[in-house]
């Protein structure tokens, strides 16, 4: 038995810093090489538990002469918790550390060992940082975090030769179902570019174009042929290089997780069984091969019998599909891939996949499609980039409640900003809907007005937005096929206030790096009430945003100096004592620029 | 403004479960693969706080039809938590999750999006687990995992040819400075095989045997040699061919991250500077190199100018040193690398390492020389292992320590335990003392009854034991050189009852598989109390392990039923009105097996 005075534990320690909501890992989104030469930590406190934070940093191999301290910046805060982030530059590409927090008279350090009351004598125990390799530093292409994307199912966007549509293909703009066909092709694409470069996105993403029986071509029979309904290799060609001249990218869709039941290789599988040089392509169970009242005897996407799963895991297959991914891009010269039902494929895989890839083209953009956290792939060994459907989840659930206070949804927010590193923050694919989900509209119940906030967002937070096609002239639609309906040309019939709405915030994104790669902040979020401002700011700009999410006009008002400007009509806001005023109608936003 | 009756937001759920300390991380060690078909589970709570934890599973593609729910075990606690875990095998390789959590009449769920009063409805917003790759599956070589290690430095442990010693050697057993040579080699190894034998050890480390200039030979400057100091390539193959007809596997050093500045590649960037062909193979900062005041122009290992650290990321330096890890495997069939300075070279290196290694030999052991938390090395494409140099921190510190009380060292233990997967857990290169720290009985300030506890500890704690050489017969020193001492051969000067005690915990761990893959558990580790009990258990068997870290006696009583033995001296305990009472003199330990 030991006195009570002995008893050091950490857990003991009489202190009002909540020790238990301390939080660092090492080698993660906690602690990260941002560039080069910049190292990023990051650490968790009780929300509004700790006035500062401090890293202490140093050389293992000679603390003594190198060693440093460095205020961390709360840069965001959760329900729960406070985030705190700083910039190292080791001097010897290494470094130790650990962490300093005040509150009030009181100092707690913590280690990767421990939590102490006194401090440690450095290193021992400290987090350590070995040498930093810039082959292992998560690097994005430059473009893709100024770019704004536009995704395109070419069946539905443009029929631009009536010669190569499928047989019984629908009148254009006839309500959708799961097999309508409707003509759109390449050269639809092509011809209206004008159209897109007037919108002013500067990158296209399409969903399938090699040859696949179904209309979406998700299920795919030969990777190396363009789909005979949208064109051939030729036009794919003249697109990209149309594309490209007016400074528009193009990505395509890799679909590798599964192909076509009726594609040669699964068909051999089928017929010669064991016998079949393509068994191992594929994750058969038992043999013969076949459905039984429904249920598969092999692997799916899904429970789709007709999207056997590949084995990405075989030699070959994983070959072939390398492959391909190296073609498109030497030939055609494509700037990127997005990866169709990319978590369930192996990492070994993206590994590999990424590294012939870049090989290619350094500044290709590769996008996987992962619905949840998705870290897994973030560490700059697989993806540039997801889909980030968290991010529109909530947005749409906030602006459709009238139940969820600002509050929740500035920390539901903040905390998607801490999952990854900042700059997989800054390329990832933001959307508020697409062909797997309803249309953004729709999901807002139609309410335009819930509509252009959404888009303001969208075009104002971190990360590349996409606008899923016609969104931007106000179509709508249920899940799938709902979703997937013709585009509209007739000028008349295309809500020209909305595209309006999307052009200017385009520009605005487009004028303001601030708006790309600012530090992103909220301002202004309060229990209970369903208006909020964020801001973005770089060393050129301060941006702020307005929202008022209720029925309720409001007025708000910030402690903020100087002479703004209202993008939208142009009027200037001043400070008066100290303060910035926004009157906001019910369901409106405004964009003010520090002038 | 919204009403308070409105604001359902998580923040504000009324509960007694501490919902900021609730913890899970998808794709890490909070969740992962254990063997093909079984997935890990865990999640974090606060201590003491919650009674019971269900983790909610199902097919994202059809969960009405697969779901299920799994209760989860508290297999560990540390000072502020309380850790759950399960195994799920999910029918299709895939599965989405949540977890509910039980306090009182309490109940909260979390999933990845939210923290819930109300059950939602599953799958929205769960956690995912896609689709499971047995080719991403950590998987360490099962040997390793019953596996017995035993550390020698060649030059200090015997000398069986004096005709290859090195000029001006010291008589074996002089006190050992930074310089000194005492004539060790690979013979001698040979000729001490069957005392290693009879120690009971089944796989030797050996630190490295390659040509350079140093005692130590962690500065190479011929990869592909034998030391002539040590042998060669024929007698390094005989002492394998010996080792293993007695069922010893042999470790080599693989020191990559720099090499020797008398290494003809080094030489020959200082002869030809920017020239030469080797200029990519360092990290060179200005032309020409040399060494300043003390400051040498290029990276070094720690601030050494003989020891130039090699640019991995150089194809060729790349391709030379992986060569190099494939041909002594091939060439001379050794069972592993232990890896020298491994967290300082880059993971594109080691994921291609493994992968070559494990091409030529999928039960290579590879056990990374990293100090600190380790996990970005241990999810299954780099390391099998690192040196656990956290774990003998924390046992030392507390047999040392009056101060650090049982709860104490128990929490940080099982803090240890949730850093890794298990079957990182279960190869954990364990080791009490190497040649980079001083002695561990000299730790122990020559306190022989910790010493016997430290080694009763390793030899029944989760993971791969190592025994530095000497340390069995009581070898004593401190920090490099004094660690390095010869060691002692003449029985009468040898600690005999220290080295019988280390072959009867060898034996003891042999016999029972429960020591090696049982589950790990605290029984008793109180606040104030210096005396602890833990259990090793398995289908099989059942283990408590009692030790007494204090100068007084005690008696400490557990509920356990049914008759035990004493390992040590046979003697058996029953369990008295459901309790079974140990005695423990002063600083001794207990080990009692289930019969």
């Amino acid at each position: 038995m030991i006195s009570n005075e002995q008893a050091i534990n950490s857990a003991g320690l009489q202190t009002n810093i909540q020790l238990d909501c301390l939080h660092h890992v090492p080698h993660s989104n906690w602690a990260y090489l941002y560039d080069k030469d910049t190292f990023h930590l990051r650490v968790r406190t009780k929300k509004q538990n700790v006035d500062r934070v401090f890293a202490l940093t140093g050389d293992k191999y000679d603390w003594e002469t190198y060693h440093d301290e460095h205020e961390m910046t709360k840069v965001s805060s959760d329900r729960f918790f406070d985030y705190w982030q700083t910039a190292v530059r080791p001097e010897h590409r290494r470094f130790s550390y650990g962490f300093r927090f005040h509150s009030g008279d009181e100092t707690v350090w913590m280690t990767e060992n421990d939590i102490l009351s006194e401090e440690p004598e450095a290193p021992t125990g400290f987090y350590d940082r070995p040498y930093i390799h810039e082959i292992d530093l998560f690097q994005a292409p430059e473009w893709a975090k100024s770019a704004v994307f536009y995704q395109i199912m070419p069946d539905r966007f443009a029929n631009g030769d009536p010669g190569n549509d499928p047989e019984n293909i629908s009148p254009w703009g006839d309500t959708p179902t799961r097999e309508s066909f409707f003509g759109g092709d390449l050269q639809g694409i092509i011809d209206r570019l004008d159209y897109l470069e007037d919108l002013g996105i500067t990158a296209i993403y399409l969903t399938p174009i090699f040859e696949a029986p179904t209309n979406h071509k998700y299920d795919t029979t030969d990777y190396k042929q363009v789909d005979p309904h949208f064109g051939d290799l030729e036009l794919l060609k003249k697109l990209v290089e149309n594309a490209h001249s007016k400074g528009i990218r193009i990505v395509l869709d890799a679909v590798f997780n599964h192909m076509s039941a009726n594609s040669p290789q699964f068909k051999d599988v089928i017929e010669h069984g064991e016998q079949s040089e393509y068994v191992n392509w594929f994750h058969i169970n038992e043999f013969p091969v076949k459905v039984r009242e429904g249920n598969p005897n092999y692997d799916t996407f899904g429970f789709f019998e007709q999207m056997p799963k590949l084995n990405t895991a075989n030699p070959d297959t994983r070959e072939y599909l390398l492959d391909i991914a190296e073609y498109w891009l030497k030939e055609v010269g494509i700037d990127g891939w997005r990866l169709d039902v990319a978590s369930e494929i192996d990492h070994v895989f993206w590994r590999e996949f990424r590294g012939r890839v870049k090989a290619i083209n350094p500044e290709a953009f590769i996008i996987g499609e992962v619905w949840n956290d998705s870290l897994r792939w973030l560490h700059g060994d697989q993806f540039d980039s997801v889909m980030n459907y968290p991010l529109s989840d909530r947005l749409l659930e906030y602006l459709n409640s009238d139940e969820m206070d600002a509050e929740t949804f500035a920390s539901h927010i903040s905390g998607l900003l801490m999952r990854y590193p900042q700059q997989a923050n800054e390329v990832l694919f933001n959307l508020m809907a697409s062909h797997d989900t309803p249309r953004v509209l729709t999901q807002l119940k139609g309410d335009k007005r819930k509509l252009k906030m959404a888009i303001a967002f969208l075009l104002t937070f971190t990360g590349t937005p996409c606008i899923y096609y016609g969104d931007e002239i106000g179509l709508e639609g249920e899940g799938d096929p709902d979703c997937r309906k013709c585009m509209i040309w007739e000028e008349d019939r295309q809500d020209r206030d909305l595209l309006n709405c999307y052009k200017a915030l385009i520009r605005l994104r487009k004028q303001y790096p601030a708006l790309r790669t600012g530090d992103f902040r909220f301002l202004q979020a309060e229990p209970q009430e369903r208006s909020f401002v964020y801001e973005r700011k770089d060393s050129n700009t301060h941006l702020t945003v307005w929202m008022n999410a209720s029925e309720q006009p409001v007025t708000l008002s910030l402690p903020l100096e100087g002479n703004w400007q209202d993008y939208l009509d142009n009027e200037s806001v001043s400070s008066a004592e100290g303060n910035i005023k926004v009157q906001l109608e019910p369901f409106s936003y405004k964009i003010l620029i520090g002038i």
